[in-house]
């Protein structure tokens, strides 16, 4: 798990998940000053997930990469709260980079990742929006390969739905949804869940329009576009179906009848994950080589520092984490 | 209560709705024979609502409205469930005008409204394609004034949604996202409230684009069409707020922090009144001088006449109808 902005409420809902008992056998990977900082937690700090079963009950596994404070002379920890700082954006990158490597030597089955700040990512020079971009670059074959595609996952205890467009405004999401793009989605899912969650997922597709078009009448994309994705995808194998109205399929997955929703847009796919209540939501990167959750929400800059931020997100995170890491291929 | 079209499972909702004492005040519009077959409860055919108290216990309490049958020899009750008829059209509209007429007269608070099928209005010669625009019409001044505007409302025990457009393709609905529509919308929902619901409410506007175009970057309908209309509406006195993120705002009003959301779309106001059970959802139709609520579905052709149709939308209905027309002015 890495520490994300050290200037966020990332620390210290660490620390708040690790005094509930709920870090299990997740390793820190962070600054030790930070973590202290963030709630007098004592730590232990050890070079690899290997080591886990040396560090005493009561002490936060910890490891610290190589070359963090990057001769920050005071250390990260005197740095303010709530303030975009070069030197956090850079020590979570560092943290971002130093968790996928344990992962790819096998030292670590998935990565929870605690909020970046985009500004302090930006100042640091890092060359990625966010962790998704980042991860999605770390995960590529050297060579001049491709990115390996990725979509966003949210999931709760009653729903997962895994989105064709994210941040764009709707009139550019429309223009988004492809056959393709629509296509790509239902196999990462479907290679996803088959890896880490179950073999033949059930997948209901939500139209884009009032009624999934009502036959054409509210919009066409229905029968152009998202209708024949669905017949190349079931001709791969895959369990899809729909396109549904988007206001009922929910409901329905909710109920048991699907397994999971893709939605064409943001807040389509959103609204129901988040309605019953966003801490429960958890955020999962399909498409990489590994598991990686966070939690739904920022930095919060607003109130970092003062222990009152809610680390229920990120116990979610993590234990959605470990759910589908120790599952993989069952 | 009107009792839609006889092929439908409006009669046998009724009757289920009957059985379990929901029906309490009100009166059924409708055909003797069509909703003894529709259960074989015991009718009593009265000519008004003041002839209510004198209706036996047991009895279904039922107004016959002149002209009805318009010369169909057999009667509605031999027609065929589930197939479209121009006569079933044609009684069901005459339900909703006379169920007007009595309600102009004073003679009732509020009309819910079964459902009604709009091949067999059209089949009737009806000159509208459902309920809303019947009953702007009927409601509509003599002299050649404009129709009423009204909206759409969803609503259930926890959250209560108007929506700016509705029957549209989300291409379209982008466009009828104006300044005026947006205003016409808090007019119309602050209306309504304070004269049935509540004085003062407290209206939550989403917005349209993911984190409501998060300041432009994600699309500019928040900052240039939204917010001016949220502005002007509170200049007037209407206690809106926002432009909010749409997928945290139900949420958020679900908590109490809101009394109203108004969305922007179809999908966006349905999915979260939808997403915990299709059964709870009441559709009222604000903007008219009276109540009228309808229970969120059709027809349902496929199981009429099976008495297996779940009343439960027609019983939160007539309870949200009662609510609102008996706390009228509070």
């Amino acid at each position: 798990m890495t520490m994300g902005d050290a200037a966020g409420i990332g620390p210290e809902i660490i620390v708040a998940a690790f005094a509930r008992g709920e870090l299990n056998e997740a390793v820190v990977i962070g600054d030790r000053e930070v973590m202290r900082r963030a709630g007098g937690a004592m730590t232990a700090v050890i070079d690899s997930p290997a080591d886990l079963s040396e560090v005493p009950a009561g002490c936060l596994p910890l490891i610290e990469p190589p070359g963090l404070l990057n001769g920050l002379p005071d250390g990260l920890a005197r740095l303010p709260f709530g303030a975009v700082d070069a030197a956090n954006g850079a020590a979570a990158a560092r943290c971002i980079e130093h968790a996928v490597a344990l992962v790819q030597a096998g030292q670590g089955r998935a990565i929870v990742t605690a909020p970046v700040h985009k500004e302090a990512l930006a100042a640091a020079g890092v060359p990625y929006p966010g962790h998704t971009e980042m991860l999605q670059a770390l995960a590529t074959p050297a060579g001049g390969a491709r990115p390996p595609p990725v979509r966003m996952m949210l999931a709760n205890d009653e729903l997962r739905v895994v989105l064709v467009t994210i941040h764009l405004s709707l009139r550019r999401a429309i223009e988004a949804v492809t056959f393709d793009a629509v296509l790509d989605t239902l196999r990462i899912a479907h290679r996803a869940s088959a890896r880490w969650m179950q073999p033949a997922p059930r997948i209901a597709v939500a139209g884009l329009n009032p009624h999934a078009g009502e036959g054409g009448l509210f919009g066409d994309e229905e029968v152009q576009i998202i209708a024949p994705a669905i017949a190349a995808a079931r001709r791969e194998g895959i369990d899809a179906t729909g396109p549904f109205a988007p206001d009922t399929v929910f409901m329905r997955a909710r109920r048991g009848e699907f397994d999971l929703v893709v939605a064409m847009t943001h807040d389509h796919g959103l609204i129901p994950v988040k309605y019953l209540g966003v801490e429960q939501g958890v955020n999962v990167t399909l498409g990489l080589p590994f598991v990686r959750t966070s939690p739904d929400h920022g930095t919060a800059f607003d109130i970092a520092g003062q222990r009152r931020a809610d680390p229920a997100s990120l116990i979610a995170a993590l234990r959605v984490a470990r759910q589908l890491s120790t599952s993989e291929g069952a």
